[in-house]
């Protein structure tokens, strides 16, 4: 048995996010289902991250045992015709039997992305985060400080996910200018919680708009208290990066 | 009454082209549906260019003439929340009674944004046109000075269309690397011929490719014969970037 790996980029907008659901097309049926046409028998895909409807991927990582025999360096000409052109298989390789998508990953890189300018852009509606009222990036990046190094996360964490540890670890945190009108958040971080990263956006789009201090920003994550957070930032501009392992 | 001048950007994706046809929606019926909303009566408006299916634009103009008093700067606004998110008026103002966005155009802007490398991108899919082999930028900006100045374009006009005089003015072209894997080829001119962008475009593909050569693509242009050029590029790398008055 071969155990492979997949490296994925897909544009998030007409899937119901990656993990299976009964009723509605999701990144891991869709690829399970082509994939099986290559490899010539049903197969089952392990991700490494659960992104949410409409959440967009550069590199999101898959893997799974196949006996089929295809050189892992062809799986991405080969899958091109499979796949529709919104799921993208960007690299492929072999892995010793240990590997797993999800278990093995060492850390995570997130990046969410912001238009921020008066009048919408039609090219941006599925892929930022619009504000309109000028956002202090400086202020944000030095508030975006506080979530580096092992924190409870509480503060930034959805109800509603199985019950796990709220200690996770950043490693780097930024937010630059990355174009025009167009504002780049980045996390690093060993893992992240549900809605984790969009939290913690909407919150620092506050502290962006000078309606929370970066103190304020700080008390919030040490009060482990998800009422006194901001609001949860939409899907679209939502962006797993990088899997590293 | 009033004469006014929008300039919309849209996302020419899900759209058949701009002008009305009978049994598929169009740019130009969207937005005078929409906007009768907004202004209180039926209205007819005049598109400076008609771009086909796929096509996008930064700055596509249009005019009508209304009797309703709204202030212009509030129009951008206003018909926000009635256009659907892919189109999006970003200027508005009041014009004297002779202004026609057709008609009254001097110049225009076309952009085509070429994706250059072996992987697809899920994210470029519908925004330009994906060319593995490695193009040679420099050659093709050298060739496409080939069209610069007043021409009989004939080789680059496709058939079908209403017959029309064939020369126009191209004041400026050119060919640049703009990002990652994207190159964009830029077309100044008084005026273009039914997809005369694309075949150009498809044309200095070639030569981009050495499969010709600058004085080739020269000699083509000179030939008058649309047989002798290439192929067409493809609607979704297009993009109406301005028109000048």
């Amino acid at each position: 048995m071969r155990n492979i790996k997949l490296t994925l980029a897909y544009d998030g907008t007409a899937y119901h996010g990656y993990q299976r659901q009964a009723n509605a097309m999701t990144i891991q049926q869709l690829v399970e289902e082509r994939l099986a046409k290559l490899f010539g028998h049903p197969l089952k895909i392990n991700g490494s991250a659960r992104t949410d409807t409409g959440v967009h991927a550069y590199g999101q990582v898959v893997s799974f045992v196949t006996q089929a025999t295809i050189p892992a360096e062809r799986i991405p000409l080969a899958t091109r015709g499979l796949l529709p052109a919104d799921v993208v298989v960007v690299d492929a390789s072999d892995q010793a039997p240990e590997f797993h998508a999800r278990r093995s990953a060492k850390s995570k890189i997130y990046c969410y992305r912001l238009l921020n300018r008066r009048l919408a852009n039609p090219f941006e509606r599925n892929y930022a985060w619009h504000l309109i009222s000028p956002l202090d990036i400086g202020l944000m990046h030095q508030a975006a400080q506080a979530v580096v190094g092992t924190h409870d996360f509480s503060a930034f964490h959805a109800a509603g996910g199985p019950p796990v540890s709220p200690v996770r670890t950043i490693m780097a945190a930024s937010c630059r200018q990355a174009g025009n009108d167009i504002i780049e958040l980045e996390f690093w971080g060993n893992g992240f919680l549900y809605h984790m990263v969009r939290n913690i956006v909407g919150t620092l789009v506050a502290v962006g708009q000078h309606r929370l201090t970066p103190a304020g920003f700080a008390a919030i994550l040490a009060g482990r208290d998800r009422q006194a957070a901001g609001i949860t930032a939409p899907p679209q501009g939502l962006y797993l990066v990088e899997v590293k392992y």
